[in-house]
């Protein structure tokens, strides 16, 4: 029986990994959970999986709820850590959205937890930090996304040096058949008709943009060591193959399934084993076509910065990410265009000078300032070129 | 480094396996070499490739074969499985064709030598006793076709009992589209022309009939004892995906690749070991689409000749497999219509009494006197309805 505490658990992935511990209660038991301010589910989730101890973000929202629970609740950032590292506890869901999520993985490792990850901030901008901390610690990394778990099950049982190339896919987001033109014009609302998942609102512009894609590529380098030269991306718009690993004798696996965030959240959670799922049953004959095409760079620059950051390495992931971020939520208050995501990423990582290896506190530095430096580019619309 | 005897070295797989052997000189030695009748190739393969001894099936052309060569030449299906048992050999490619087969494989298995198998009868016509054969002499089986490979290659590091499907992928051969009226008036030649795999003219006709899948559900229920109502076919006509493996979490693995018999044969080869070649890599972005269909059963009967014929089991696959030989070789002489395979396979199969657990004398007596009893059948057209 695995002890798991869930960072975000009542976020997307937070409540369907509840749901997988619900339909394999002798497999699972819940040490802690922690949200950023929805505590009236996180207090359902405690009335109904008993964890020991739980953590709110916003600290006024954690008073409240301190005062209705009887189990400790520990608040902002030290309380989550203290979630990541409860001793009851030997596995840590990351489910954690933003830059947030590093701070409490690094912490949980080194408390020798293992970790299933679906926090993308964590490897973007900590990477190196991580997979060290993971080496010294012999703790396991399971990835939690439809990709990465996709890659990790077609490496079971085989050596990463016969691996020739990693190839993600990914849908092409909302804007696969825009225009440059109408991407000009396009909206937050027509990003988030996503056409094959269902996610949250920053994922989702993510996805548009293809930067959703660069920080897999970049998670691809760290999880698997694999260098960005072997790591490639075809658009493949019905997110069947969820992605495919060609070994040296140019033999190549796939893993598939219909879109559905379940399948990779209990694989990270049941590995080495598998449970058995109640979800559909692919069936290629009814889903008839599968399409592939390359992506396109030039209408979707931000894969390309994504390429050049992890190139560089250092902080420069870190700033692309945080550039993002707030670009991504300007765009989603209609502060911005569609194209400007990507002028103001591209603004900040040619005036950022990398810091080779970085420590934690130097790319939690870099993230708070480009995050400030970014803002204030969108205030001013200092990014136009 | 691997020491192979090649049962039928001058054919096509035979071939392809030389060329994979000269391409990796530090992994293979050729112990020994066979053909049916090619000895002016076999001498080329002899002088090149140096075995300690060869055999011809053609007795008159060992005779010949014995002036030229001053290696051991034996001669005759004894002299196939001197070669099969060669002491200086630890592993047999059995690529010969037919029925002739499975003796051979049998004998290797006995002297403990692991087997590389392209032949579809071995284990189509005797699959419970060579398993069995494989267990007691702790000796491996690997299997050389696309689809085989492809499943072998998704189990890698999996539990069998975690799978809950095996899909089989089907070119659909050259008759996918045909209608039945069409199937009526279609000639050998234009079933020799495949769409995806160039391949010998008896594999090509079983591949428009389908019965080419139907040994490999067999063959599959043997080499991974998968129950016949866990294994699936679907059509795929670009033949890039090579077989799929559903597991029970819904998650599914599957091998792609080009259509080339030299990736199977070199991994039957390498493993565990997985070595480099210079085959062309996949582009799926260049493939742009796969397509897949349901079989249509009523189209293509042999298909369900072949599961009916492997749920009963004992001599029946025997039966199935001898009466599809002979009426396979009938219609590329021209002697009967494309759609009476089907009709001769199913009159013969209706006529046998199965005998349960049979031993392989006979399996290989059943095999016999179903031959002769097609035969008859196609002379005195009884197998019309």
């Amino acid at each position: 029986m695995k002890k798991l505490s869930i960072l975000g658990s009542t976020g997307s992935i937070g409540t369907q990994t509840l749901d997988i511990v619900k339909s394999n209660p002798s497999e699972f038991k819940i040490a802690g959970l922690t949200t950023n301010k929805n505590i009236e589910l996180l207090k359902k989730q405690i009335i109904e999986f008993k964890p020991e101890a739980a953590a709110v973000m916003d600290r006024e929202k954690a008073d409240l709820l301190k005062e209705k629970a009887d189990i400790d609740v520990y608040s902002g950032i030290d309380g989550i850590i203290k979630i990541a590292k409860l001793n009851d506890s030997d596995t840590v869901v990351n489910a954690l959205v933003g830059s947030i999520g590093v701070l409490p993985t690094i912490e949980a490792i080194k408390s020798r937890k293992n970790i299933a990850l679906a926090n993308k901030e964590t490897l973007v901008t900590a990477g190196s930090i991580v997979m060290d901390e993971i080496r010294k610690n012999k703790a396991s990394l399971m990835p939690i996304d439809s990709e990465h778990s996709a890659i990790f099950q077609c490496l079971n049982g085989e050596k990463i040096e016969d691996v020739e190339k990693i190839t993600i896919t990914a849908s092409g987001g909302p804007f696969r058949a825009y225009t440059k033109e109408q991407m000009e014009d396009a909206k937050a609302k027509d990003a988030l008709k996503h056409p094959t998942w269902a996610m949250g609102n920053k994922i989702t512009i993510d996805s548009a943009t293809l930067m959703n894609k660069g920080f897999e590529i970049i998670e691809t380098h760290w999880l698997y060591g694999m260098s960005y030269d072997k790591i490639d991306v075809v658009i493949h718009p019905q997110s069947i193959i969820h992605s495919l690993v060609e070994f040296k004798d140019k033999s190549i696996l796939a893993q598939l399934g219909y879109p559905n965030m379940k399948i990779p959240i209990q694989y990270a959670l049941s590995w080495p084993k598998r449970f058995s799922s109640r979800e559909r049953q692919l069936n290629l004959a009814e889903i008839k076509n599968l399409n592939f095409e390359k992506p396109d760079f030039e209408r979707f620059p931000c894969l390309n910065y994504a390429y050049e950051a992890g190139k560089i390495g250092g902080t420069m992931p870190a700033v692309l990410n945080a550039a993002n971020e707030i670009a991504v939520y300007a765009f989603l208050e209609n502060k911005i265009k569609f194209p400007d995501i990507a002028k103001i990423i591209k603004s900040m990582t040619d005036g950022h000078k990398t810091i080779k290896n970085p420590d934690l506190n130097q790319i939690l530095d870099v993230d708070k300032k480009t995050r400030e430096a970014a803002k204030k580019a969108i205030e001013n619309k200092e990014y136009q070129q």
